[in-house]
């Protein structure tokens, strides 16, 4: 039976993560957070630590011995995690963890990458093994160096590694102060929603589909990066319009007010090819019914 | 005054930086081999160490506090150090070296890198910018990993990174066992030397020109990775022929008796453009003239 350690249980991603793991059959997890409590399961076991406090990682790893890891943890303030010095502090601790873990013979490592390891200049979709790494912000350059080390344990014989660089998560329990959460907020609130222009073109991808495709990438045994997407490059005022149409509130929102940010692609999405072909899978939820499912999930949230 | 912490001065490449840094005006170095010894200068201090043991790198930043790290040491057997396991435990030693540099306040820090992080199954001249990283090897990877967590300690703050991704060094004092010092020793014995065809082409840079190179980064603002090469293809038959010439025993040579590798690229030159134009630097030495100057010198030493 598998012995999964997932780290970063708690959070938006972490969360559908350790659901998802739950449903694979077979599978014991081990959940490695800070508060150290959640959800209960008959086969899953909570840890308390944090994993920059230094030895933590080796001595949880003597302690479970897991066979596979799947490695969410990160600093993930909304706002902040793009420049804030700690991501240092997580590739030190995700080296640490996968010396450790390699140390306790785990054999298969996942980790949660970024989109934001490429080089974004361009506008073709992005390709795992074509697009240029070229990571222009601490937490890409972090993240990018983190997979690097992946690959060297690998070629150095310590584990198999597979790495998925996930575009824009959205769905159920998104209360980040990210987009959409906040348009539902603001509109459901009646206040009216400053916008950019609408056009720029993102990739999103329902959390419970990433979450499905990081867990088949760990169950695999397929090596590589890969991305977590869509696929599907979708304008702002696509996404927006569908929520305030099905809130009713199309009045409330102001496009045009904010300027188009400068730094930001114009275009930014995935290459599904690799994904498809290596792995068979594609996505299960479509971003108008996924945003239909967030609606009502967070609609019993108000009520 | 500016205290250069130099690692590795004792190999090859090592001892030409060494002499390199000490003709700088108005540098401190400290030189940390395992060693602890070697040439004396006033303004030289020798340290004996392992950097691959566990908090050496702390002790000796806290004690030394250099502004300038100058990042050589490495695995660096012949024809074992593309795969040998302590490429990982090489690259660990340099992150936690990095991270004791920063605690030092350390400013400025330059490694060497090598060209085997480069994609190798393209034949145009390698640009540090444009090339795709994608390196085969254990040591390419390693490599590749090491300047990817330079940068994350850059872009945090901790202090200014330069690379330095070294093509084919030769020169006075290689007895590494690489194809030239065993010509060289080969047909001086008289003996038959069996070899591909020749046809290779490779991108040689005289040692003390990549030490000149390799200190200039040190001493100056420029970030980023930087070719350490000449910028000139030369098949591997001009160079040995030259050396065959030299001796006057072109008899010996054996070409076509060793298959051609398969793995290895046909051509191997690196874009000099970026440090031209960045750095205003080109090589002293050409190849021809260089060779001249390692067989009299390895005359003497046959003397």
């Amino acid at each position: 039976m598998p012995t999964v350690m997932l780290t970063g249980p708690s959070g938006f991603l972490g969360s559908h993560l350790l659901y998802r793991l739950l449903r694979e059959p077979e599978v014991r997890v081990h959940a490695v957070a800070r508060t150290g409590t959640g959800r209960t399961h008959e086969r899953l076991t909570w840890h308390r630590g944090d994993l920059l406090e230094p030895g933590l990682a080796s001595r949880l790893m003597a302690e479970i011995r897991p066979t596979h890891l799947l490695h969410n943890a990160w600093f993930a303030v909304p706002g902040r995690f793009w420049s804030d010095p700690s991501n240092l502090a997580w590739l030190r601790a995700s080296v640490d963890l996968m010396a450790a873990f390699a140390a306790a013979s785990g054999q298969r490592f996942v980790g949660v990458g970024t989109c934001a390891e490429y080089d974004w200049t361009g506008t073709e979709p992005y390709a795992e093994d074509r697009t240029p790494i070229r990571p222009a912000t601490l937490y890409g350059k972090a993240k990018a160096a983190c997979w690097a080390a992946a690959q060297v344990f690998e070629a150095a014989g310590s584990f198999q590694a597979a790495w998925g660089r996930i575009f824009l998560p959205y769905g159920p329990g998104d209360t980040t102060g990210r987009l959409l959460p906040s348009l539902m907020c603001e509109l459901r609130a009646g206040r009216p929603m400053s916008l950019g222009d609408g056009s720029l073109e993102r990739d999103f991808i329902y959390a419970a589909d990433a979450a499905d495709l990081l867990v088949r990438m760990l169950m695999s045994q397929a090596n590589g990066a890969f991305n977590v997407a869509s696929g599907q490059a979708t304008t702002l005022q696509v996404a927006i319009d569908h929520v305030a149409d099905r809130l009713g509130r199309r009045d409330l929102l102001r496009f045009g007010e904010r300027p188009t940010p400068v730094n930001e692609p114009s275009r930014l999405v995935a290459d599904p090819t690799k994904v498809r072909e290596t792995l068979g899978w594609t996505p299960q939820t479509s971003l108008l019914h996924g945003l239909d499912t967030v609606l009502q999930s967070s609609l019993q949230g108000h009520q």
